[in-house]
């Protein structure tokens, strides 16, 4: 086992599959997690422990933006409720952008993830974003992450690893789906949080829980979160 | 004066002059200055007062990078001493980099100013790398600012200012050129600090001091940081 890969992790259940997806295919996997002004501390907590409950070690980037503008991490804004219509990638049209989108926030977790595989000498970044059972955000989709691969290869890395992979593997998999290929590989779903608040149970409302449960819904499968609780 | 930018500033010369560029270029200026780790403050507290003095407002973002690898944030190794022939863009080949180099520094550095950008809603972002006089660095290369460009349309942002332009405007020019087109624009270089180590005097040693001497050489000139100290 000669390859590896930083894998970001956030709490969610996405990354998870992402972490589990690249053990199967044979990645030794380093975590990486930010801690970067989140309105609860539950997603870190639960991604240190998926990342040792599949043996991976994991390191934690600390930042804090010092300019407001999601109501992710602003305390000032109230995190919306939406219908479940509202929430498929036809909702948000180039244009409408749901206010929990962070600023480029993908762009940093990726500028991290690329200086700790540059560093770590790995050939691979893994990373849980997909474009459809999504909340609209830009940088989620199959577009961005080619273009993030033109920017690795713009550096002409020397450093032993010359073709650092940005993989998504999920970015065109529905919820459903991603659900389905983590079960098959023993993705721990009960550690994992999606809910955008940090309540003792999932909230229900937020974009997160709600495209969470359409995804235990459609397998007809109950979210093994509720057992954990 | 309706144009915004954001101008990454480190205290150095060539960031100080791409402020004043931006400036001159009819750009409402806000600097992102980065705590990083740096082996001495010094940089910061200059970079400070050049935003102050040039009108500029001025945010500071901290983090750490929990990996190693380089020998400017890392305590236990030394910053290199060359001849002043070593440190020609030739000197560095694909292949080799030199232990200053911090894995993926302009990358995190650009992804702040991205994000940023989208919040203050600015259509441009300064960064005054360059590619001639340089300490070899992939990422101060004029194709990794192109792939940047390709990465920022790859967003289709659609917050107010869909074409953040990521300007480099001293990609291409000498450090002599640096400094002739900063003192026509009244860069007060008196304040800033090339130095790698944070002594009370330059080292006059480290690539950094020796670009430095080198460029105010070729002019003639007498470096002002020395009347400053």
């Amino acid at each position: 086992m000669n390859k590896k890969a930083v894998v970001l992790l956030s709490g969610g259940l996405d990354s998870a599959t992402a972490l589990y997806f690249a053990k199967a295919k044979g990645y030794k996997t380093s975590c990486l997690v930010f801690d970067y002004g989140q309105k609860h501390k539950k997603e870190i907590i639960r991604a240190k422990k998926i990342a040792k409950l599949s043996g991976s070690p994991c390191r934690v980037v600390n930042f804090r933006l010092p300019w407001k503008g999601s109501s992710l991490i602003d305390k000032t804004k109230r995190i919306p409720e939406r219908g479940i219509a509202e929430i498929s990638s036809v909702a948000f049209p180039d244009g409408i952008l749901p206010s929990t989108y962070v600023p480029a926030r993908n762009t940093i977790f990726l500028s991290f993830a690329l200086s700790m595989a540059e560093t770590i000498k790995a050939q691979a970044i893994f990373i849980g974003a997909n474009a459809l059972d999504f909340s609209g955000y830009p940088d989620c989709r199959p577009k961005y992450f080619r273009a993030w691969a033109n920017l690795v290869k713009s550096l002409g890395l020397s450093s032993g690893n010359k073709n650092i992979k940005i993989i998504a593997p999920l970015v065109r998999m529905t919820k459903a789906q991603i659900i389905r290929l983590g079960r098959r590989l023993g993705v721990p779903y009960r550690l994992t949080w999606s809910c955008y608040a940090g309540g003792k149970t999932p909230c229900m409302k937020c974009d997160s829980c709600k495209l969470r449960q359409k995804g235990f819904r459609e397998l007809k499968l109950h979210d093994p979160i509720f057992k954990n609780l």
